[in-house]
């Protein structure tokens, strides 16, 4: 099959890979439909060197081509979405649809290491397919189907993070496509303002048509507008969507006290300059985290369905696999059209 | 009247003062019986020349003298116990005994600072004394009462932040008097195993007497020691009671996936090291927090009557408030002996 | 002063009554706006001669005319709505705005008997007015105000109790005034879907209008039709807002395994027909409660000023407070168009 | 294998039965080493003749002798404890160990029905075995694991759904072997007091040495003496673990305004008559379960191993499966020294 390779820093080739493997008994091979390009992936673009022959891609939308004999949930012709976090699959935490505790230590991102294939491909092999497949129901759409895969669960879970109650304010920081799934979720909890922080222009007016007050962050200006904005309180949950230092700790400084700062934007430093004495004077609470997806999909399938959380415009282009190499440029040049850009197998 | 004021680095001295005075119609002027010195004065100790002229102490215990005209709850004569953390008292926060998240931005500790006089001394004023003094019931001892001013309200925060659940396993780091009350409190969340960290060998053993099993950090041992002693995994719950970067990292590096660390230990640094990549790829939740005093003595005043939090053996000193910098110097020096220091101004 | 006086069983007057006097050092004397007709004041109506004299009415927006010496955030000439629950509003529970639980047991409604004169008059006497009494910001309507004062609470109370979840489906039975207003605080909580259950169909339209679905009730059949919508599960949550027997029991018939019932109709048997056999085997919660009103303030104003919770079309009608005893007869008919009614105290 | 089997009114026998089959692939054959009888069972027992033929027994503590081809946590040879309440096993909520919940709707008890033989026998087949049965581990004993089947999750879930808070104040109405446990659990949750209620003065006595204030509720008089301990307010949460029409209303009685009522004494009443007036007045909670097993283990295991909570003394006889009617009668005598008894079918 084909499949998304990284080839270098900024580089990523179609390559023909060996066909897709059953993971084990209780794995599945689908056949992809879509995949889409994440923010995430393009942590490993630009140190592609360093990932060299990893195939990418943890979005995946497709059909079940086999299952292992241990599958119950899935058959062969199963429109299925795959989850972009695995795990073991059997211990208590898998079966709570919670990988990213797994008890077993096993939590991974499929398409982030040579031992785990993407899903930038034409096929994709699905360990632990009851836990981390899921049939798609015929009226959600492909495009709803790939964002359950990953941006939609991690914006939920980091609007659940943001501890956000009925009536207090938020701020969402950075509005590309996990923070507009943020910013939609942020609704589900009841609160009276949103302010949706970001440079870019296009991006502020799609935040604003989501029912939230755009704050432009430029020239580091957010964390003041927001404080203006509050009476100088600042907002009681904050959704930080980047993963930068610099938006991290802003995400902290325009936090109310006895506020909440939840942190979905990938950030692996070991040492980022911490405003301790904030936390500690204004009672601040830090949640991070990596998305359990499965557990979401209880709670977000009903809501997509009764229409209560919108998808349209997020897709704002769709190539072909074999134009995948064009595709990441695009999309890590965010030029203001781009929002999230999928990718057809089939073509 | 006599009170402790700073005069320079590492040095106090007992001085004569103007009389406490009413802070407004809302305040009283209480006489002090009793007084502590705490782990947070020795920040200012450590310090002194900057701080110089403040008069130290929010440990409080004594008579009312004199009660303004709004106070209603209050009268000359009575014996109260005053809350280390006042704010404006009239704000709904400050209503619902909870200051540190005033809406008036007024929180701030006695004894800090010269516009706030602190509680080593004869007599003081303390603010919206409704709110920020209680009368102390006759069952409670005096050693009781100086212990519900701050560090037994402060354990108990450290403990519930900590957000431990029936059956989970709960690091206490550091076992000097805060720690030693946040491992009591520990103890009503009802987990299965509490490791008590710290290099002294003294505190190890009074830990493990309060049913904590004792984890020696000496040689920075004890991050490696709590992970062995729970199979590699690390505990659901730390509660940092030190303040240093060091420890913070160490609460962070010994939290299972999913975890949640409480630091209640002082610390005022805007750039801490933070290992941001464990607390993205574990959901771990930092929690940090001066504490709200007066919210918590409706919780703890019961518990202590009831005898299910145990105070024998936390005071291990007491001197004449004219001994002060002879307190301080002991204090300071944390030789095994010493755990807490009362200071008595009556004499 | 007018006031609207109890006379018999289905008989109300407007007649002369001694001036509104202060309730006391901390209370308030409140010239009235307007004043609406609850629910709840149909009980007291329809057993009009076991309560004749009662002075009713709870819903009351006006302005300040004297204020007794220790109140602190009134003035005379403020514009002000009244919880229409009291208590003592000097205990713990009072301060953090929560009368019914008192802990001097002195929770009350207004206008509900003699101790207590209501507020359908020209002027009420407001006790514990800092508690009990807010300020109306400038670009809240009188209409909002009104709804603030009892009825909107309660739907908040209501919807909060039902413990609703994101993606969750919901119930309410009953789309009187304050099922209403229940609805749209329910979709505060993120459901999935509401269904609507009434058997007036006015009633069932104005809630659809307000996203939800729709199920008559007509002919007991509202429980059938909820479990058909929810593949014979029920909903995780119902609001109860009609008070009887029946639709309580139809409450707790329609909730799915694991789910939560929260009661706001007006229910004072001692020995309601209670089906422990269904809340046994299905895990059900039932909550019930009178609204503390002060308490819901600061969530709900911003939620009205952010345009997020919907008043118009809930008042449908407004007469002279001299017409008190047509629009008690308007009211309690529910002929197809009333929803709600304003008296206007200064006609 | 020899079961026990229903034959009439207060009538068991020991009879052959066929040899115990696995329920499906997924399940398992066990053979039992001790199983118990519980206070559900006298349910069954009293109204014998319309049960006839039933095995009775659903705790359950032995060695998986077979075990169908889908089963992967466990072998022949383990030693295993039985979950009381099974379900599909398959579903989320019975993966995440929720069996009540199931959404297959299959919840049912084992031995309570022809459908589902019991496990006081022999042997005994356990449907969805990976998630019904347990591998005890070593450390803990055969009377710690039979607690484990039912009355200790039972009882843990009972003072969970009682939202107990630090520093409150609990009853436990109804100290059978049931009660017992959900009083040392309701320990778990820091609670000031805890008021045992029963009218036996063994069972009075045996609270008492665990940590609880007996309350004698002989002549009706429980709720008074609970009331009267409280200054009239009553506990902000009850356990009932009776299961009559009048210990539940006792239950809503003593609750204090706010309190939580959670009852998890068997009720099958259609119309139990309920005091709503008291619940609406109040803002009570009533919450009602049977026990969802299988998701207490992992907390109740470390408890257990911690040794923080106590099982001396709960097993106060044990006889020989063969004697299952004279031990039926004794349990059902609740003679002064009984509190539950063992079988052994290995005699």
């Amino acid at each position: 099959v084909r499949a998304v390779v990284l080839e270098g820093d900024r580089a990523v080739a179609v390559r023909q890979v060996p066909d897709a493997a059953l993971p084990g008994p209780d794995g599945a091979v689908v056949v992809v439909e879509r995949t889409a390009i994440c923010g995430s992936d393009l942590h490993l673009y630009h140190e592609g060197t360093a990932f060299a022959g990893v195939r990418l891609g943890h979005e995946v939308v497709g059909t079940v081509a086999e299952t292992g004999p241990e599958v119950r949930t899935l058959r062969p012709g199963d429109r299925v979405l795959v989850s972009g976090i695995v795990a073991c699959g059997h211990c208590p935490a898998c079966l709570a649809g919670d990988p990213v505790v797994c008890l077993e230590g096993q939590m991974a991102a499929l398409g982030t290491s040579h031992a785990l294939p993407g899903g930038q491909a034409e096929a994709l092999g699905v360990p632990a397919a009851d836990r981390f497949a899921l049939a798609v129901p015929e009226d959600v759409t492909t495009e709803q189907a790939v964002l359950l895969t990953d941006i939609l669960p991690t914006g939920y879970l980091g609007a659940l993070g943001a501890a956000i109650r009925p009536g207090e304010d938020v701020a969402v920081i950075g509005l590309g496509p996990v923070g507009l799934m943020a910013l939609q979720c942020a609704q589900l909890f009841g609160p009276a303002r949103i302010f949706a922080v970001d440079v870019v222009e296009d991006r502020l007016r799609r935040a604003a048509s989501f029912g939230a007050e755009p704050v432009d962050a430029t020239g580091g200006q957010g964390v003041t507008a927001v404080l203006e904005a509050t009476g100088g309180r600042g907002v009681a949950s904050v959704i930080e969507a980047v993963g930068l230092d610099a938006t991290i700790v802003d995400a902290l400084s325009c936090a109310a006290p006895g506020g909440t700062v939840s942190v979905i934007g990938v950030n692996l430093s070991m040492d980022l300059p911490f405003p301790m004495a904030l936390a500690f004077l204004r009672r601040l609470t830090l949640r991070a985290q990596v998305a359990s997806i499965p557990g979401t999909w209880a709670t977000l399938l009903p809501l997509l369905r009764a229409g209560r959380i919108r998808t349209d415009g997020v897709f704002t282009h769709q190539l072909p696999l074999s134009a995948a190499d064009e595709a990441y440029r695009l999309f890590d040049a965010r030029s203001d059209g781009v929002l999230k850009v999928l990718l057809d197998p089939t073509r």
